[in-house]
């Protein structure tokens, strides 16, 4: 077996030592700011497969799942704590992981300061907890949409529920798509600008889907959400199906709600910044639920709950 | 399948607000004070079986032994994330799990801020992401034992080994050595208490068994820690053997190094304050590693690797 000190004295090197104690101490915040922090869970054959994940994809995704919740509050990531439980027969696989993890906190700036090693019987367990930090004005929340706001997703819709399709079913598929599940890239500096925008009423990041995750800050902000669904299309690639673009998850964009008036300039500001466009897909009014128009009419769509990888397999 | 937005939902209500979000708001700490964290793995038939584990006593143990790694820095837990994945077969045994974990978290003033629910395949996997506070000055670490100083022992040895035994082998064991495995007792208050003595040196907390976290403390702190046998054997029950004290894990208590001028004097106030006393198995001098010695003389003792508990069923 693995040791267990074998793998702490390696992970302690690329841990500017935050590693060797029972806990890792935080850093004090810049003044004015606050830490946030989320935790994800991914287990092997529920949310990945290591038959096509290689140990980088999954470092790439455990990694960013967890960063596009901190990216989703308007904070910047700072720290990562990993546990992972090993079987005996993926050893390998998992050292090659911890590597691919430190690599890439290195590249963005994140540092690994603590976590946990055991062993697992049979399957594969990683756990990422996150930290970041953003000044207390710019952190964003689910439940301050307001009536009027026009709802707008940042990143591709549906993407990563294709890419998801075509290597469980080995359909011939786009890497384009490929790639959007297997290394979703979390929209950190977008999420830190966009905390930094007023205008922003409420921002929360699409993990399970777009139309859950919708209802999911409807019912925080006490409001209804209208999808205009002629809108949603004009945003789609031909392969992207209305309904994969409604419940395909793990695409890791960003939703948000913004003040209707003040729309038009901060999608100016936001296309100039990071080279792509907003995209408007509906609007908030007063109830609750989501709702969806077409030709400007009330349109009946049946939506299928979208749960977990896991069971879709 | 058990709705990830029900127990979101129930969580909610015990979260005091801090669920709900992408990630949850840490609030400022004290003037003066820091954060710690730390982060433990618990896998079904790696870490603890549900024949023998009710839910609520591995809620017990899966919060207790993140709190102890806060205990051991000197620190106040006050918060934990709880990432659990659910097989569909132990979904009330999760609930059960679930339920037992806020109601000792509000006995003992830690509130649940964050994590995540997942569908799992056949394990019951937890992972507890725990933070605490403690005044910089009291913040203890592994690395600053001296030469001179006294090692001392907090809580029992080889009990919950002995516990283990008796589970995994059907044997008749006294309850006190099954409750010490099944629930052991951070030790929060002591630890607390420890943290604020400028005359300890280091502490840790036991977990994988006495012998390997104090060479662990020894090579922290580039130091030799020497055992001595008669003081050992002093402190231990007729049904504890040395190995077992030696090599046993999951106790929980803390492993401390204090001044050897003041041990007399701390020893006299802790035992005021916690009615137990302290337990001194020995000593550090220059070098590295463990050694011990027995009658005054150098002994020759063989201590068995411990790794985790999955690999010794």
């Amino acid at each position: 077996m693995i040791s267990e000190d074998k793998i702490i004295q390696d992970l302690k090197t690329a841990s500017r030592g935050f590693i060797g104690d029972d806990a890792a101490i935080l850093p004090h915040v810049n003044p004015g700011n606050r830490y946030v922090i989320s935790k994800d869970v991914f287990i092997e054959d529920v949310h990945f497969r290591t038959s096509y994940f290689t140990s980088a994809d999954l470092a790439h995704k455990a990694l960013h799942v967890n960063l596009s919740d901190i990216a989703a509050m308007g904070a910047e990531p700072l720290y990562i704590l990993c546990g992972i439980s090993i079987p005996s027969n993926e050893q390998d696989y998992a050292i090659r992981f911890l590597d691919s993890l430190t690599a890439i906190c290195q590249n963005i700036g994140v540092t690994l300061i603590g976590g946990d090693t055991t062993a697992s019987l049979d399957r594969l367990f990683v756990s990422i907890t996150a930290l970041g930090q953003a000044p207390e004005a710019n952190i964003k929340y689910r439940n301050a949409s307001k009536v009027g706001d026009l709802i707008c997703v940042i990143g591709n819709l549906g993407f990563a529920h294709l890419g998801f399709l075509g290597l469980e079913q080995s359909l011939t598929t786009s890497t384009k798509y490929i790639n959007s599940f297997l290394r979703p890239q979390a929209k950190i500096k977008e999420g830190i600008w966009l905390g930094n925008q007023p205008v922003v009423s409420s921002m929360m990041d699409i993990s399970d889907g777009l139309y859950i995750d919708l209802k999911r800050l409807a019912s925080s902000s006490k409001k209804h959400a209208v999808i205009d669904m002629d809108w949603l299309q004009s945003h789609l690639t031909p392969e992207v199906s209305l309904h994969i673009a409604l419940e395909g998850g793990e695409d890791y964009g960003l939703l948000v709600t913004v003040h209707q008036d003040s729309l038009e300039e901060l999608s100016y500001r936001f296309t100039e910044s990071f080279g792509y466009n907003l995209k408007i897909i509906g609007h908030i009014t007063n109830g609750e639920g989501v709702s969806f128009t077409e030709d400007n009419k009330p349109a009946e769509i049946i939506v299928n709950h979208f749960a977990h990888f896991g069971e879709r397999l």
